[in-house]
């Protein structure tokens, strides 16, 4: 087995955690050689406080995994790539297009990689699915995305501040696959955004892309919750529920794995291939979706929003 | 001198008589073979209302110039490259960022010329501007684009309907020569914007972008106009005033000619040049900045406004 690349990972949060530390810890690709974060830390790694010393002392690290949220991500991800470090960068990949243009520029004048993820497209059944439409014709797609923000987010109010994306936040994910799996591009003709009275950013959104695409995201669902992507062709109906997981060809299960612990595994692992081939990914679709859709957007305001 | 290119001009409002129809017809490049419009016409031009038939009827015409509003222009853009038509596209370039990928991607299949006009980025001090600023390092910049909306665009409400921009309408101008004239990108950091209590668009917008930059849009302005950009650089203060067509350099002006008349002859020159070279321009810069502003900014109320 070769040598494991040392990647540190910036941001231990919850996502952190959860997802990208156990992924570097099972990987045959990555050792996880430090991490920088103001509180959190992970048993047995060097832990830094400050990105600067991060990159001034272990130059002996070629690549930086920003687990951080969108808004400071930006001087995170240009001080490395600065710093002649590959950049991988948790989704959305920052609070603005126009910076992650910038740093795709650096990281090319540098001959760098950067990778803009979308976890969600690494779910279990989002790649048969995008093989299954390759050579169909759509008539139409249908995406329902609605959970319970007080379950998923509880007490976050960042995430209805400006730049917290609001129910953006888990429809990007839905965005991310659709715009995978679909075998051509849609574009927004038409957007509904319900704003709390008291909030920055929407609980709800409905959608009008072309193609007959269509988009319901509401962040206001109790009891079960409800991940499901619809497709019908010409030759069929697909399904992708539970957010990629479990794939359904005309109402028949054929692919299913109720679980996202497959998704970081699959990041990182194509983190190791581009930057063993000098690529980069950078796919700006579902983020520039969501900036279309407050740029065209109806507002309307709805009752005030409490956790 | 060279026959003259055919174009066919869609959309003939307010904007196309005052600008496109003259620089066409003072133009070398370009011979006006039709228009396409619900109700407009120009006299001595054969003039169609349907836009397929149009397309069907004038296969003799490689050209077609989109003045129409934002909202629709897709469609005819779409139909016109799948026709084999090169085409040139007023300001906005679309109603989402999206679609433009689309159509540039078309236009690349294709083999034709798509050309996303910025019309002040042509104003007589915009280059020397560019010129002056290029090998300087940049300080601080900050535009201030305050306008009567009432004056402008007496008692067009659709301005203030989704898609329709509001105060970005202009301050996408401001934008256009920001983006041209600065040596290096930036991108949003904050935003406020200001909508009036019955209005689904901002009439004010001030905005914070890295490199100490910033702008102060408002729709609310009477008596003078102002339409400037500042400069602060290590080798002196560069102002660019009345909507790029006066050049300050420490104070003393250096190029002047208040008029917008020559911005369409120098866009149809461009389109000229594009077609005979084979060549696609599209930047989508100025309008990234607005979709990032619309994302990431935050909403305040103001008081309704009427016209």
């Amino acid at each position: 087995m070769p040598e494991r690349t040392k990647v540190a990972l910036v941001g231990i949060g919850k996502i952190a955690v959860d997802q990208h530390v156990p992924a570097i810890a099972n990987s045959p690709d990555w050792e996880l050689a430090a991490t920088v974060s103001r509180h959190g830390s992970v048993p047995g790694v060097p832990a830094f406080t400050d990105f600067a010393a991060f990159l001034a002392e272990r130059s002996d690290v070629p690549v930086v995994s920003l687990a951080l949220p969108p808004v400071p991500r930006f001087a995170y991800a240009e001080a490395a790539l600065r710093a002649g470090r590959h950049v991988m960068l948790e989704k959305p990949p920052g609070a603005t297009l126009a910076e992650v243009h910038e740093l795709h520029a650096l990281a090319k004048a540098n001959g760098l990689t950067l990778y803009t993820t979308w976890h969600s497209r690494m779910a279990h059944a989002v790649a048969p699915a995008r093989a299954w439409l390759a050579d169909k014709a759509i008539r139409r797609a249908h995406i329902t995305w609605r959970e319970d923000v007080r379950k998923w987010h509880p007490g976050q109010d960042w995430v209805f501040e400006p730049g917290g994306m609001g129910v953006f936040d888990p429809g990007i994910n839905a965005l991310s696959i659709l715009t995978h799996i679909l075998p051509a591009p849609v574009h927004l003709t038409a957007a509904t955004l319900t704003f709390p009275e008291n909030r920055q950013t929407p609980i709800a959104a409905a959608l009008t892309f072309s193609g007959n695409v269509t988009a319901d995201f509401d962040w206001r669902q109790t009891g079960p919750q409800t991940w499901d992507i619809t497709v019908e062709t010409d030759a069929g109906h697909l399904a992708l529920r539970m957010g990629g997981n479990v794939l359904e060809i005309d109402g028949q299960a054929t692919a299913g794995e109720n679980t996202i612990m497959g998704e970081y595994p699959a990041l990182y692992a194509r983190m190791a291939e581009l930057v063993a081939t000098g690529q980069s990914e950078v796919d700006l679709a579902p983020m520039t979706h969501v900036a279309d859709a407050l740029t065209l957007g109806r507002r309307d305001v709805t009752e005030a929003f409490h956790f």
